[in-house]
């Protein structure tokens, strides 16, 4: 209820800010007999490390995560997993001038009007470093959700900056720094960020994420249904400023006649509703997009003001992401993640005598819940 | 937790099916001493109200709201106020062929899915009337408001199918059917929807929503961020697929040099971030959007299967809204004035003793939280 | 969260006051599937009504409940199931003289002081009359816990005053004005009440409830065990200053090696826990004890001060119980089967994959969750 | 949700378990810009650590804490406060005869039947050892109560085994290794422990908790009474087996004209209440005892089952609280503590607009809310 705390059943608290001694979270629901170990989580926190590339921040932090609580011999107990992740790299110096001043796009000023304090080291609470707590968590949810329903999570870049990025194959998003599943654009890719960096600017991003082996009847109407939550965490992540599902925004000039999907013995023959219809999946995959604004830490100057409310002139040096959105897809992932998971716990509770074993269309969700 | 809950402070509980004897909520967390009667709720429960124009359903509605509890003598004592909006026009019969097949769009699938049973008159649960008590309820909020803080919502229509709506006045929304902020285009929004109720077919619209006199500092990070409990509550709403802050999807390709929202002694210079920077309210207008899906239920024969999975045409008749979201602009401004009234509760119990009366800038927030 | 929901997934969320139009309950959260009507909710609806002795008030309330949603052709589902008590008998003249004076013992005071306004009608909001709704609303998870899991509550008085009850056979129950398991002592007790009213003084009672049939392992540690849920229900409950779960207080004086309950392959050879270990079920009985305070609304002038601080003699007139206790039984055990069901929707959220089914001691609890 | 979480606003999640590798907790929701250091919460640690003195645990836990987030130069800034406490005394060996045996009195066999797996060493998640970081998170809420309101808090043991202590002076408290607020009686009290460590056995304690300095006004009815959210608390302490508020389980033997403590202009005259009324606080010290059931750790052997269901003889070596209630004082204040800060919160969110800076009763709370 303060605010650090998401999921109803499988609640995932987080801590830390972004040049403190340690960031984490605290998982608690999660089902005991789950098979756990940190390297289970290390996958994601590598994929989501920055200094990756050159198209990335070459801020260099491990983020070893340690498991404090909750896994005995190897296995979940059902009591809280306590996430730990020190700190490590941290050059303060390199935000010096964010100390008086407030940095356009930044947090800055709403967290000290908010708090009349704020720890300014690293952007502080607001950094985007705190998804790391987030994508640790999310690890232990996907590996539940795979091993107990075949659910499953991909994401991957639909655009950078003016570039729409075709789909080709989602066999090409590890092999290449943007996530893109496409193949033949990475070079003009590559291109567009250098130029961005030497002209020191920042560009957004549109992330598309997807679940698959989704089973039919998550959601909990009226107000948590399925894709509000997915709205609310996705919407939590830093710089998203928008959030659809399956067509979203381009089903505002769609006809009814074509928008609906159609239902045949063998399933959906389209999947514009993007799996959810009424708040509750479909058993078709979850098809959720996100817009990123531009990186607002950049090296062109803007005006601002200080402390005291006097002008200033702020450029932000330091290491940072010229498109933060590049390695946002890890986290897209994570927040599906945890909303799919919480909402599996939620329709466990309520719905556990419903015969969803034997949906009208089986084809589409083979397991239980 | 199970649901039918909004809000963490001022939380508002709904209750009720289509053709059910009735529908309503439970507002409960209400501060005590607001003047308070149910001609109050009604202003905007009119607004929603269908039959108001040949643009939308023809059912009749009166939606009279009655108070049951939480007033006496006038005014709020603390305790849940209790709405209740008594079903009257209920032609079950127009609904006759839906019993026992799903329309395609419709939650008629995933509620059978969900639940193993499902109230079928008039999309029971799931259906659109649902968002009388969200509106109803959103009244007291807006009221309490304006009174203490100066906060108003004015929503409006932004595009309508593929026709965009220039911004032209405020002024001009109440005085069209389509809640449009633009005077000459009235007629080619008319005919578009003569049109489409000819073809029997439905189209989807684009809605604005604006919070102005924002204080600073509303939101609870990490997770309860503004945005995220606004982009939650909107895709709550029937029919929405998307959800934007300020920019929005137009951010992904903006520049950081651009994007940004310089700081003057003055205020910001600009709004691309909507109000809402690292989830806190900046003291600027709030500025949201949402996409609303052409409407499901058409004269148009849709490919659709039946109760036992067999294949059928369906063609929903009865009196339905060629668009949902031409009656959409209430209900939104509604869930926008729920969400800013639990986080100035939220505020109020973290953060009473900052001095955000005097903010570095005055101009922007004259008013103390 | 505001303060008038029970529950954390089957959540009942009270309205009303004692003589506004209209009292009753939001229960969200209960499965589909289950058979309801209100018939079903009014058995226990008439076991706490006023009026069906001498020794209770003579108020007349029929209390008729009237179910306005989540329930369609007789089963509900799944969706929140509105519950509606119209309020009859309202003598508000009865309680004239408390309007501008707070009576002893009373929430007058305190909810004045908190909310700077209250309504004074047969003590608003703070009226023991509010227990109806959570009669009722417990009268559906009864039912519930019955059919899936032979669950049952069965509460009786073991303390009228000065006089302990022995406990002689639950058989007896039924058959007297005062819920004692106990025949011979009743004339006894008639008297003790007959001679309290001549005084026009009011007593005290303890009240005992348990739950049979219980399965193992309900509880949610740390915070949310099983019988700290119950001591929060219970401390809810109008005039309750005590709970005890098995020994309760008895247990300071108890050895270690007498109050720790044996174990054998056929269960536990005592119950001095109560059913509860470590906050979670051990499929013994529950057994839990509270005690009432005496009515507060009696005869006898009292000091006190008006609303503007002056001292005052009050008598409080009108039609009241001289032991709210004798009506509380049926209250209790409404309020254990709230938590009771509530962490059976917990346990199968988190849980459901552990085979319970094949308990150690499996005929303690044979039936799985 | 998940059941390791307390509190509404003022939000203690724990974590941990006796022998992991560490403890701790996430405190989110303290108000920003209270002063505050680890040596700030090591104060009451220090009381609560074991091995203090002949008649506790000789255990050595130096029970350390960190804070790792949430405080930037040395004052909170709003956001989550985490705080860790290594483990460092576990002599697993002590515990090996529990691997695979139910110690009566113990969570281990519902932990088992709940989770089909524990964490054996020390009790894992259920050890008394989890209230530290309780005790620490607590005395974050202490420091900001007291520096706000003038809050305090001071528990006593009121009753060791057979003996009712006495009251003498709050002075004595400090002075002797029961927080016993009596001089004359401690030695009687040593040789009752003497005499009890001697055979092996174990006994229980009655623990008075209050708090003074209490503003009018706090708690939410009808569910989060103060007093259900304090009964609450203190059941989820461990070993805890009843609650009281005022008079508590006296009240069923008392008279109406006796109980009601009567108001005059300066004041209520008796406390029976407890300093509730209502569930609201009345401005009055909360008075709040507590049963704590004998140590089940004991060297008496006692009948018990293995985890195949045979019956065995079960002796608890190891080094164990010859009374756990000696060393629960400083637990119980904590929960008191974070209760009434978390209804603070609460009561400032919703009626911060209340001028309960003039109450009826200026002596009893000169602070406003």
């Amino acid at each position: 209820m303060a605010g650090s705390t998401l999921g109803h059943l499988f609640c995932t608290t987080t801590f830390g800010e972004s040049h403190g001694p340690a960031i984490g979270a605290v998982v608690d629901g999660c089902p005991p007999g789950l098979e756990l170990s940190a390297q289970d989580l290390q996958i994601d926190l590598d994929r989501r490390r920055p200094g990756t590339s050159r198209h990335v921040t070459q801020r260099q932090e491990p983020d070893q995560v340690e498991i404090l609580s909750g896994v005995y011999q190897g296995k979940t107990t059902g009591t809280p997993i306590a996430l730990l992740i020190r700190n490590t790299d941290q050059r303060s110096q390199d935000y010096g001038n964010i100390l008086d001043t407030f940095r356009p796009g930044h947090a800055d000023y709403t967290y000290q009007q908010k708090y009349g304090i704020r720890d300014p080291r690293g952007g502080g609470r607001s950094s985007a470093r705190l998804t790391a707590p987030v994508v640790a968590a999310a690890g232990i949810a996907k590996k539940w959700l795979k091993e107990h329903y075949g659910i499953e999570f991909v994401g991957y870049m639909s655009q950078l900056g003016d570039l729409a990025i075709p789909f080709e194959d989602m066999a090409h998003i590890p092999h290449n720094p943007f996530f893109a599943p496409n193949q033949t654009m990475i070079p003009e890719l590559e291109d567009y960020m250098d130029q961005l960096r030497k002209q020191g600017d920042s560009c957004g991003a549109k992330i598309t994420v997807t679940a698959t082996g989704m089973p039919v009847g998550l959601g909990a109407p009226l107000f948590d249904k399925l894709d509000a939550d997915i709205a609310y965490a996705m919407m939590g992540i830093n710089a998203v400023k928008g959030v659809e599902i399956g067509s979203g925004f381009a089903s505002v000039s769609e006809r009814g006649s074509f928008h609906g999907d159609n239902l045949t013995p063998e399933g959906f023959t389209s999947n514009h509703a993007g799996g959810v219809l009424g708040g509750i999946s479909t058993g078709q995959d979850l098809v959720v997009s996100i817009a990123i604004k531009p990186t607002s830490s950049i090296l062109t100057f803007k005006d601002s003001i200080d402390a005291t409310g006097n002008p200033v002139q702020v450029q932000t040096k330091g290491r940072h992401d010229p498109c933060v959105g590049i390695r946002a897809t890890p986290i897209a992932e994570a927040m599906l993640a945890l909303v799919v998971m919480d909402h599996v716990l939620l329709h466990r509770a309520q719905c556990a005598d419903v015969r969803s074993a034997t949906p009208v269309i089986a084809a589409q969700n083979p397991q239980t819940l």
